[in-house]
């Protein structure tokens, strides 16, 4: 039951080496699932052991070549792996144009199925399994970007084995239950799932928003995210600049988290400009302490919170 | 008078840990020169200290992906470093349309004016310099395919100061012999180049040949090469493989350099297969000795031997 962050690249616009372009690699459940996608990506997901065949869905904020230049390789690479399995991408409209002419120019053929989910200009929950759904949120950058809000679906209620006999639950008002839903029996009594269930298990969320001007939506579903990995491309220093390039300071990323009340915020997209990073944590945490500057190769887990 | 080569990646088709795409640095007389491009292609010219903005051209064989696929982050990492400078690049008409999609989609705008040298199906000198010129000669792959032959100009010949006297050499004279040409005096008196001149400065040549089935050209600039780098893919046990895929074995590369006489051997452009690389220098040493694997980080120099 993992919900599992892996930062592969957390720089901004050229990749240097201590810091690569933006791409992870989010895991639920053990199933794969690929967030932007920077040259050298398929390095990174080498370099960090990661299967990358395993990866389902790729998402891509938006097309600056730091977070799709690494697109076409990987794809390249898949098939030179010989993967069958299907794949699909989830992003703006033009991807598909590139990547046609790409592949056309080097004589590349997929030997996979390849699939396109084009995200909009508005909010829309864009891609969905059995146990996650993924909202696609656009965020305000210099061409149109996207964030990606995974949520948890809810898993079956857990009924509390000792209260079947006591009840008397018949196999159809277990299924109910499960579902989460009361019961209502002829004779006219009311079992909430509440009373013979074991607690509701927690919907992990985990909020990717990059790259953008600092933004509080009006969005209920980020309420309460689990883990925010927001852009801090800047510092204060520079908040000018930031708000000239559509990106985010530390501090305004802290502020956004506060906003969300967010668990736990991830910083990333980091400027070269700035070679010791502790100077970030420092600005965000003194507004959002439980602050944490992105690491390659670092996953963060988002652990279940029975009690909650 | 410097003429080195630097390997940044030697692997074939898809990037590892161990070997990245191709791509290699050719440094003349401290002009620096790109040979393919392949993924991550920047992030190794910063791991090995090469200063990137000091590239002049950029030669490309063919459009497989492990041979192009860094450009347009390299081509965007110059502009976001703020390069003025021209750059050129060479290699087949489809870059240029590759070029312009990707960037249009990815908003990116160069800082720099770019030109273009497209190749065409037969061999020409198609680019120099004052002390360069380099060859584009098709070669036999699954596409078009160029190799690179790069041949130094002639320096101007340096006469010998003590028979200027000797001579009773004129200023125009010595203008005439240091371009290699003979005088006619009216007396009827001939000098020769050789007779006040030091010996005749080697012309240094280095010829970069992938991807491509075995091929003896007969052309006489190929002879006598001092450096060859030539794609070995496969070891003889897959010689029907690389006959299917237009590639060449260790062995087909040494009877090349043999055929060319050339000074040394450098193979590359290796299968992932091959955990080690020893056995290609064997296989190919058994038909030529001078011969080495090519090893990402490495620069190979081609010294002048005056006497020659």
């Amino acid at each position: 039951m993992n919900f599992d962050v892996t930062i592969l690249g957390c720089g901004a616009a050229t990749p240097t080496q201590r810091l690569r372009p933006t791409a992870q690699v989010v895991s639920v459940r053990d199933h794969y699932f690929l967030l932007d996608c920077g040259e050298g990506t398929q390095i990174q997901l080498r370099q960090y052991g990661i299967k990358m065949q395993r990866i389902e869905v790729i998402f891509i904020s938006h097309l600056h070549g730091d977070h799709i230049y690494g697109l076409i390789g990987l794809l390249s690479t898949f098939s030179l792996l010989g993967r069958t399995a299907d794949l699909t991408i989830v992003g703006p409209p033009e991807l598909q144009e590139w990547l046609a002419l790409t592949f056309r120019i080097s004589d590349t053929y997929l030997s996979f199925p390849l699939h396109f989910i084009e995200t909009n200009k508005s909010s829309e929950w864009i891609w969905e399994n059995d146990f996650l759904k993924v909202k696609s949120i656009p965020v305000k950058h210099r061409m149109a970007c996207n964030a990606y809000l995974f949520v948890e679906k809810p898993l079956e209620r857990k009924i509390v084995k000792s209260f079947i006999p006591h009840y008397r639950l018949t196999l159809d008002e277990l299924l109910v239950l499960k579902k989460d839903k009361p019961i209502h029996r002829e004779d006219g009594k009311v079992i909430e799932p509440n009373e013979v269930c074991s607690p509701r298990q927690q919907v992990r969320k985990y909020f990717f928003c990059t790259d953008t001007l600092p933004l509080k939506l009006e969005d209920e579903d980020l309420i309460g995210i689990d883990l925010l990995y927001h852009e801090a491309t800047f510092l204060e220093d520079h908040v000018k600049r930031a708000k000239e390039t559509h990106h985010s300071t530390a501090r305004q990323a802290a502020e956004v988290a506060l906003f969300y009340q967010a668990r736990k915020l991830i910083l990333g997209h980091f400027s070269a400009r700035y070679p010791d990073l502790c100077a970030f944590e420092l600005e965000a945490g003194s507004v959002f302490p439980q602050v944490e500057c992105a690491q390659e190769g670092t996953k963060y887990s988002i652990e279940i919170i029975e009690s909650r």
